[in-house]
């Protein structure tokens, strides 16, 4: 069995009603996290919306999630900037500060500007050399295509790279080309995108996922039963929550878990920053419809 | 005659040897465009290699310059950002230490991020109650698609926006259908792109450029020359110094200025932070031959 496993939800980033960190929200939806048995957490990801924080509010956060969940759960801190020299500044003041893991895309910026082979691999091995592991995504995003062999030759030559959250088109024929190739020098086989692929991961050899924070409780259970031998069980826990995923996946993105908080008395604000729109009220209406037939944690843990 | 005219070239970030920000250098290649008699110059831009920079020294870089240039010439501030309050946040930030214009492309992240017309409007409006006069950058790089008709109902209803830099494909066409339905409104047409399309956009009715600060010298009087109703010497100027701008533009882009600037001892280092790699030996070789035709201030200046 690998080392890195379970259930590891990205952290949504937390703001007041006009636009503020709210730093007690934030704080309430760790504990929250943490109450669901999560393995770990991620924050600063894209559900994070780290595209909207400045660098004093990436700090802030850093250090405010990484003091709260210090001995519960291992955090990692996402770190993605074009400089390599920026990334790695950012992955030694995680280190730092007590981060267990770091996360970085390739470098990318704009429509344009996209990292070779060997800039990526240059920019991973650089980061290596700080010292803490490191998970590469790979997310449409970036706009980077990452072929399975390079994610190999970087897996096998950089000792601190040993975990790969997939979340591109192909997600499970690219776990599985993966392992094949690279098994021995890989730890942590993720996926990601809320687990809209994750049954299919699973398959193909994902032991964790980085799915959303809004039914961590509903899908724990799909991978614990699956990494058990129990993939009956497994599959069928998967396809009872898969239309509130898709429902997730394909019409709210990262609203949906702060909606849900809100509904749950969780936290105060779903508010996201311009340009993202506020979720529409029948997307909203839906979703909560679909997350009440099955009572997750979301809706009752804050009342 | 348009308000705003001339040559604003960008302003490269100057690094020592190993990555830091060299302050000296940076101040000297303030220095070098004043007394190339620049109408105005532009700071943190993509030229800039704004990218590869943290807020900090986005923060200084900005203190330094505005200090530095202070009652010689405009500068003009570059602040986008994907989140509308950081790029407001900069905006203000740039008005209260004294600079004359902020330049702004629409919010974009990564290959996928790209904002609406409407999401875009409500963008520069906010930016426009800062109170401080917009650039509107319209760049491949960003990956967004602007209208013309967009632009043109931006520059009728936010009054703080009357600044364009057009530099997507086809610039003489928008330049000109955007001054067809806009012109009482728009007091600073310009184009960028190092020049590549310089004497078809001032054919348009672009007033400015921002060029790169390569060759200042030979570009600035292009212009002139046009404005002042001489398109002929215009035309014949700006043939001569057309291979240079089309090597600097296809084969070296931003590291051409601060290769030709060591070469000229304005500067000590042509670093570029990774994953920028090194200009290859052959390109900066020929850069160099194709400058010392024409005997550019950069090549002399700094000896």
């Amino acid at each position: 069995m690998k080392k890195y496993k379970g259930i590891w939800p990205v952290v949504p980033t937390i703001f007041d009603e006009v636009g503020n960190l709210d730093l007690d929200g934030q704080k309430r939806t760790l504990d929250f996290l943490i109450d669901q048995n999560v393995d770990g957490a991620c924050i600063l990801a894209n559900y994070s919306e780290q595209f909207s924080l400045s660098d004093d509010e990436r700090r802030l956060l850093q250090k405010v999630c990484i003091e709260h969940t210090a001995g519960c759960i291992p955090l990692i801190v996402t770190i993605s900037h074009f400089s390599t020299r920026i990334a790695c500044e950012r992955a030694k003041s995680a280190k730092k500060e007590g981060a267990s893991i770091v996360m970085a895309m390739p470098p990318y910026h704009g429509a344009l500007l996209k990292s070779t082979p060997q800039q990526i691999i240059d920019h991973f091995k650089e980061m290596g050399d700080v010292g803490i592991p490191i998970m590469l995504q790979d997310a449409p995003l970036s706009g980077v295509t990452l072929p399975v062999k390079l994610l190999a030759e970087m897996a096998t030559s950089i000792e601190m790279l040993q975990l790969f959250k997939i979340e591109s088109a192909g997600a499970a024929e690219k776990i599985h080309a993966l392992l094949q190739i690279a098994d021995d020098h890989i730890t942590g086989p993720f996926d990601g995108e809320e687990g809209i692929t994750l049954y299919a991961d699973l398959v193909a050899g994902a032991t964790g996922s980085m799915t959303s924070a809004l039914i961590p409780d509903l899908i724990r259970p799909v991978i614990t039963s699956y990494l058990c031998g129990n993939s009956t069980l497994a599959k069928d826990l998967y396809d009872k929550v898969l239309p509130i995923i898709n429902h997730e996946n394909r019409q709210c993105g990262f609203r949906a878990t702060k909606e849900a908080m809100v509904e749950g008395g969780i936290i105060k604000s779903s508010y996201c920053r311009h340009p993202i729109e506020k979720l529409r009220p029948q997307a909203r209406k839906l979703l909560i419809e679909l997350l009440q037939l099955h009572n997750p944690a979301i809706l009752t843990w804050g009342k």
